[in-house]
């Protein structure tokens, strides 16, 4: 893992604050070193199922007395468990909250010299034109302006990130579907929006100064450029992965239809099942590929 | 509390996705039409500990046998104290996030008919140019640009949101302070950034392609334009709270002096500690304007 930034390599120790770590903590480099997968959700929750899930699907043995255990935590801004070779994260709402989750995982990773490890947002997201409970497979992120690079203010400029995703590490997700399963893994761009209701064209915020044929026009033409999904992180992932030399992949299901309506109406079980999609899709294939590694 | 937005009012029933509630809720009116003041802070620890100061601090009594219930138990999103006339909810990192909770509260207070409602950011923050431990009052919210507004693409446009504190408010809260405090209470613009580590001027992110000297013009910068702390929410207060006619202030506490380093590095009993002091200043503003009230 790499990091732009020469001045890491001077730094002596370093305190990664929201994560409640040091490099100075006890075990730093046996906790990280061998970690060939990171797995990002947003909930707090969604990142414990990922991680007993993996627990249980990776036949990894849990020696007798013990649970998972939180390594964050002195903090309460994120969770991380460890299952072998796979770290599982939350990182919270919006651009800003994984950007600082980001920034710190890669800083941790480049530290305790981890190898060629491939990272994964398994989120929920808006769809556009699809049904809804598809899992999509981003193949380029896209801006609020639908542009495929992040512009943001970094020393009172505006600089434009470049971003990308691994098309073969997508390709491969892609071919993970099953026979039995009732939804589809289909590809699509992504747009990664700033807020969730403004911003991703609801008509069910606190403020809202356009129309319903505002409204569709901006979905139709969001759609007719390829975009199939919306959600608040997929730029980040997209930026700081590919900053660092990481494979990256964002694998989120759509829990309705933005055409259709704004909110989220589906029962609790079935947003507890469709969320449980995503995983499944990156286990199934952290699974191939561990095979392929023994 | 007004919404900008016309479409609610044919609005029949209304899910608050991300809170994990909905009008149809029992006891959804009775919840929330006595409310005058909301208090956010970041971190969820935090936000208890506010309620719990608050509910020795107002002697609200507390039924014999009960503890706070987090109203928000529906969702690991957010998590949410009601402690009298006062709402404690946390908002995670960054505009995006702090802008999904402050669109669904403000939508919940104007539903449930709340009226002269005040909010509170209580944070920490990076000083520029002052001593780590003193708090900050936001007299105007700058982005990384040092702009008093919020620029985002809304239907695939750049839109600029303007923003605005609560001056009257403001003034009180600066007289909060008390003669034994070992900390000052100083107004200042506050910027608000996308990130907590290029967006900021850090030099010991990911990614970092600036160097020492263009870090602290830029920090001078800002400093000669009457910034005095840089956080991550700030504005989406000043736009959100201006909108919707609700008095903002945000109050936050500096952890570090940024012209001299880039880690906090101060101990977690100081941190603890001086994540108080804003606290205690609200505390001591909500006292007085209810001791106003009766």
């Amino acid at each position: 893992v790499q990091v732009r930034n020469d001045f890491l390599r001077d730094q002596k120790a370093d305190t990664f604050h929201h994560l409640g770590l040091s490099t100075k903590m006890k075990h730093f480099n046996e906790t990280f070193s061998d970690l060939k997968y990171v797995c990002f959700s947003g909930s707090q929750g969604r990142v414990y199922n990922m991680a007993d899930r993996l627990l249980n699907e990776l036949n990894i043995s849990k020696p007798i007395g013990f649970q998972l255990a939180n390594i964050c935590k002195n903090t309460d801004r994120y969770v991380m468990y460890k299952v072998g070779p796979v770290l599982c994260v939350n990182h919270g709402i919006g651009i800003s909250s994984s950007s600082v989750v980001l920034n710190e995982i890669i800083k941790v990773l480049y530290y305790s010299n981890a190898t060629d490890v491939s990272m994964f947002r398994i989120g929920t997201s808006g769809g556009i034109g699809i049904s809804a409970g598809t899992v999509v497979i981003t193949s380029v992120a896209v801006d609020g302006l639908l542009r495929p690079f992040l512009e943001v203010p970094i020393l009172g400029e505006l600089v434009k990130i470049p971003s990308s995703l691994s098309v073969s590490q997508n390709e491969k997700l892609l071919k993970c579907g099953d026979p039995s399963d009732d939804f589809q893994i289909i590809p699509g761009k992504t747009m990664c929006s700033w807020d969730f209701y403004e911003g991703q064209a609801r008509l069910d915020g606190a403020r809202c100064e356009f129309n319903m044929e505002k409204k569709q026009a901006f979905l139709k033409k969001a759609y007719d450029d390829g975009v199939r999904n919306v959600e608040m992180e997929s730029l980040t992932f997209a930026t700081m992965c590919c900053q660092a030399g990481i494979s990256a992949s964002v694998i989120c299901v759509t829990l309705l239809n933005r055409f259709e309506t704004d909110q989220i109406t589906v029962s609790e079980d079935c947003l507890r099942e469709w969320a449980h999609r995503p995983m499944t899709v990156v286990i199934r294939h952290i699974r191939s590929q561990l095979c392929k590694r023994e």
